[in-house]
């Protein structure tokens, strides 16, 4: 019996509402198998734990979150009770810096029956491999002078070792797609890291002769995202550049609703931590109206990284039975619930 | 007689294919107009006079440029001959930065006849007000260390006088439109420079009681310029967030060949600069497919500039009546040439 413990963080508004839909999934899921179990552990650090607490989590939180093998994470941040850079910083960014979630990855692939923004989008199958440790995310700067003299200063960090991980990372992941990465740069216009970004990229392409790559600039590799996505596979960027791409291939896709999200700790030494890409959505609390699949396909990458690649694939093809079926929230143009989506997608699972 | 002395420079690529196009517009508009003369004077600076000189420009040049009353710009790179960031660093952003064009404007917009990539598009009219002189484009950085230790930092450089001019700027405009304005701001992941923008934001904010505005972070709003651009109308961004949204603008509206843009001197010291959002793009040169409507949108943009709006406001008209009429290059799936398309333009100017 393979038994997986896994650190449930649903954290504010709508995770409390599709957490547990994953959860419910991933347990069906294991039924099924048989030779495997998930044990849940639930924590309630979020917003209102630190109106409470005055923290996002314990002191010891860490030391808590690191015997188990995965977190799954909802949504951290609400505006209406604690400023984001507390909120974030003390929580979701903290979980990634401190157990060296250093890629973060995120798919973007046209689902059947979901209605894209897009006119008449091509099949597009894509992935962002996000280096998620530092560059333009690192909490480097501050500011001089006050009035109209006060400047502020951020510094961007790009380590070769962060740097060449991303990248290797993403080589490796399309040698089993399609054999192509794409890097994201801006080296025309940012001069420092962006032309070093390159390097890197240009000498790690050497070890990988038979994928083919190719450097697109980030405002034109955007505007490609919306006007042609399928000639992408692996898209490798920087960490804001990263965040602006899966943003726009959640639109693509048709709500950020559904895309899903895994923090990689590459060196073992930590749980990674896989959490959708959409935020709290506090405006839509307690309708029944959040989206289940961001916070499912989320499920699905969490049995991918435990080696569950078959089930993993099953689940995803559930996900689309499902909304080929017309079984989807208003988000998507449905009538269902959160509950009706998931209930949905477990009697699917149940019936293979 | 108002007389307005232009320096042309082509620059590489299709610039040399729709700068005269762009030109030809004018004059015709002066023609009409009667008391109007556009007298420009051309500029060979380019990678190909960089081949041959050794620099994109001599250097006195930008006192050859200085006189002028502007300066209409076609593209500037060409990686086939020079690397970018000697090209464009020594001719596109040094006039910039020189002449300190600290305001980037780009509309997005639909085009009546024009394809939009997106689903159905509601009838979107946005304009980006871009940081153009710091931020994230502020070349100050280094490397240090060798092989796997080797670490690259960038620094961006918020001043309050930049940010706070952008953003002024941004106000007055929407004044004249649609009272509105949004912040593209990222201070949930990037912790020094942007709660900086949105203290300053704010405070600038309070000046235009009657301006309704509202901040999004960058991710979420390149998102929405694909799922709900019609609901923006004036936007504030830095330097590098401006570049990403007016491309992805540029892609909702249906081709970059069409996207206008206009690099603004304030303070009236040096002459501003206008050059479509679109690149020198190598493969399709002398083929007539390039799209003279991001340079002769362009040149609305100037005669705006010049207190000419009705001549303006008539150019955009005839823009439209021509794509309505089918007359379009085949980036925005007609069939006719820069040539064809240019004409047609005249002609209807010309029957006005
Ligand atoms: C060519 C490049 C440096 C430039 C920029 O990023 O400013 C271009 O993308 C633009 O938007 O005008
Ligand atoms: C909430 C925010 C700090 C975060 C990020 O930018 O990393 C989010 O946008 C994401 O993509 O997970």
């Amino acid at each position: 019996m393979k038994k997986l413990n896994i650190a449930s963080i649903p954290g504010d508004g709508v995770g409390h509402e599709v957490v547990p839909s994953g959860e419910q999934v991933l347990k069906t899921i294991a039924d099924i198998h048989g030779g495997l179990a998930f044990e849940f552990t639930s924590f309630p650090w979020s917003c209102n734990y630190y109106l409470e607490h005055g923290s996002m989590m314990p002191e010891n939180g860490l030391d808590q979150l690191k015997p188990f093998d995965a977190i799954f994470l909802g949504a951290v941040g609400d505006l209406n009770l604690v400023p984001d850079h507390i909120s974030l910083w003390g929580l979701l960014i903290k979980i990634r810096r401190e157990f060296e979630q250093s890629i973060n990855m995120r798919p973007a692939k046209l689902l059947k029956g979901v209605t894209s923004p897009l006119a008449n989008p091509k099949d597009f199958d894509l992935l962002v491999v996000r280096e998620n440790s530092e560059g333009e995310y690192s909490s480097i700067g501050g500011k001089i002078h006050q009035g109209e003299d006060e400047v502020a200063i951020q510094n961007a960090v790009f380590s070769r070792k962060a740097t060449e991980r991303a990248m290797r990372f993403a080589f490796e992941l399309a040698g089993k797609r399609r054999q192509h990465v794409t890097s994201a740069t801006k080296s025309n216009g940012i001069v420092y890291s962006m032309p070093f970004w390159d390097d890197v990229f240009k000498e790690v392409s050497t070890d990988y002769p038979s994928i083919q790559t190719d450097s697109q600039h980030i405002d034109a590799l955007a505007a490609f995202f919306v006007t042609q996505p399928e000639r992408f596979d692996v898209i490798v960027a920087s960490n804001l550049f990263g965040d602006i791409l899966t943003d726009v291939g959640a639109a693509i896709m048709g709500s950020i609703g559904i895309a899903p999200a895994a923090n990689i700790n590459v060196n073992g030494k930590y749980p990674s931590m896989f959490e959708p890409v959409h935020g709290s959505a506090p405006d839509i609390v307690g309708k029944g109206l959040a989206n289940p699949i961001g916070q499912i396909w989320t499920a699905k990458m969490m049995l991918d990284h435990f080696g569950e690649i078959e089930l993993g694939a099953k689940l995803l093809d559930v996900i689309e039975e499902t909304t080929t079926a017309g079984i989807m929230t208003a988000d998507i143009g449905g009538k269902h619930s959160t509950e009706e989506v998931t209930n949905e997608i477990i009697h699917r699972l149940k019936s293979l």
